[in-house]
């Protein structure tokens, strides 16, 4: 039996509408017995959710962040809102964890401001996992951090390995930085002062990692700033997006294509969902005190359903914890 | 009738052998009845073949530059090496163009050091056509400057939009700033800086393009500095190769599967092509007094000759000379 967790979810985040989100969490439920959901939203939305399925608990909140507002302004200003109630759940111990996928920026900003940085943790980072040949990478910052001094990088290293060592069972992971050639030396002044550092600080450090690295199965862990991990998640989105247009295209340009296209429809397909941001559900932001997992705008449920699961499991697998302990220490060597 | 070119090519560049560039060589030759090379290599690599080719001269060299060296000091020691010899010619006038599969480093520092950067350019940047869907876009920079200023992004957008307008006949490119956000005010302190500039100087600026815009087809240049630039190609080609391992993987898988991959196996051998590094056959240095083409070090046969019809119709297409006007004029306004 898994330990209980209760888990907040923000009912009104995602483009595809609360009915989405309500369905992901009916399924998240079903699937895991000691799962707990508060659902936070509007009244008329989360409370005859709350009253017909167990286990699910409904928090009114009279707010809504948008998509297109300014997190930080939008966090401190609504304090009623879904995002702010969620993570507050936290603060206060009536809930382990977070989800939405709502605006990734209010997620950000109240997963810090509300939330609370571990002790010790400088930036808070997005993580994603990435469904790289053979075993999934995990790739971070993805967007929290536009701009990173070198001991983000560190940190972002620790937390990722520990995030892969406690909750992927990968004993030893490979923790590469993300780089622009495979020698020490090579990159910009930001990226070499980050590899001098790892090497000198982080036990097992594997160096340089390469764009062709991010899916290649080689790490464990990638580490970046958040510009340009946001910029290669997206060219990896975006890159698979456009190859099934051009694979489709090409099947249905001929006939052979086509007939061959109605054979290998089931495994594209299975392929199609193998790589997709649904799969993982959710990016959970590493440093801050609790479980936050941050789902694509536009997922469904069964993205939803896969994204209040990471939380769980991040709650299960204490890696706020292992990365306290992991932080503090390296502030002590440092 | 096109005009009469001569291009300067490294006989020895490229990690699959002479052989290989040779025979590219020869099929260049063959499809372009106005075209002139000077081999640059060993004699006993490049004489047997300008004896028995027409309109293909040897230039014998005693060096080579290889892949692991340091390309500004083996530039600058190896005089007589092909690549140096090859952008001698170019700045000599014996040869307009050179091209070479080898040493990307050297081939960009014998590029702006012996060819020399066209009067007003800051900083040569390496450009790289994209397969994105319907029609390529330009990605600049891919390698040539890890670390850049805003007024170098500027160039880079001038010098890729000469480079779309000329070459591929884009009347009026797009052009965007690569970013992790479409608002203006988005991304890292360098990207919000390059963002005001383009804002003021760029006319016609089509604002901040995300990595998944490389390869939707919105725009027709995207500009960028040389380390997120390497980063987003080597993704875009390593999420393909992932990707088409998956593809195959997931057909083979299955019976159906098995049957209809070898219906759809041609249409897919010809989607591969049409997205491989080879069709394009090189980057352009953009910003030399001459065109510069790097190819993949694993170019085979046609990405050579591709590589080498890249460097001919740069120079017939004048790119050089637009650059140099435009840096003018931009150089003036400022």
């Amino acid at each position: 039996m898994a330990d209980k967790v209760t888990i907040a979810v923000d009912a009104v985040g995602g483009d595809a509408g609360p009915e989405v989100v309500l369905a992901g969490a009916a399924r998240a439920l079903a699937d895991d017995p000691d799962l707990t959901l508060v659902l936070c939203g509007p009244a008329d939305v989360v409370e005859p959710f709350a009253a017909s399925h167990e286990r699910a608990v409904a928090q009114p909140c009279t707010e809504v962040i948008a998509m297109g507002e300014h997190p930080a302004s939008a966090v401190r200003r609504k304090k009623d809102s879904s995002i702010v109630v969620g993570c507050r759940l936290v603060r206060d111990g009536a809930a382990q964890g977070f989800f939405s996928a709502g605006s990734t920026g209010a997620c950000l900003a109240a997963g810090t401001l509300v939330m609370g940085r571990i002790r010790g943790v400088k930036r808070p980072a997005l993580a994603q996992v990435l469904p790289a040949y053979a075993k999934p990478t995990l790739l971070l910052d993805v967007g929290a951090n536009a701009d990173c001094k070198p001991e983000y990088l560190l940190q972002f290293a620790q937390m990722g390995a520990a995030y892969m060592r406690e909750l992927m069972g990968v004993a030893e992971p490979r923790v590469g930085l993300l780089n622009i050639g495979e020698e020490d030396e090579k990159g910009s002044e930001a990226a070499q002062a980050a590899n001098a550092l790892l090497r000198e600080e982080l036990p097992g450090f594997a160096g340089n990692a390469e764009g062709r690295d991010l899916l290649s199965g080689e790490f464990d862990v990638i580490v970046t700033d958040g510009f340009t991990g946001n910029v290669a998640l997206k060219t990896i989105e975006g890159t698979s997006k456009v190859l099934f247009s051009y694979v489709k295209d090409a099947l249905m340009g001929s006939l052979s294509g086509k007939l061959g296209a109605l054979l290998v429809k089931g495994d594209l397909a299975a392929l199609k969902a193998k790589v997709s941001p649904d799969t993982y559900g959710g990016s959970p932001l590493l440093g801050v005190k609790g479980a936050c997992v941050v789902g694509h705008g536009s997922s469904n449920e069964l993205a939803v359903r896969n994204g209040i699961a990471v939380a769980a499991t991040t709650v299960r697998s204490h890696v706020a914890d292992v990365i306290a302990a992991t932080v503090a220490q390296g502030g002590e060597r440092a």
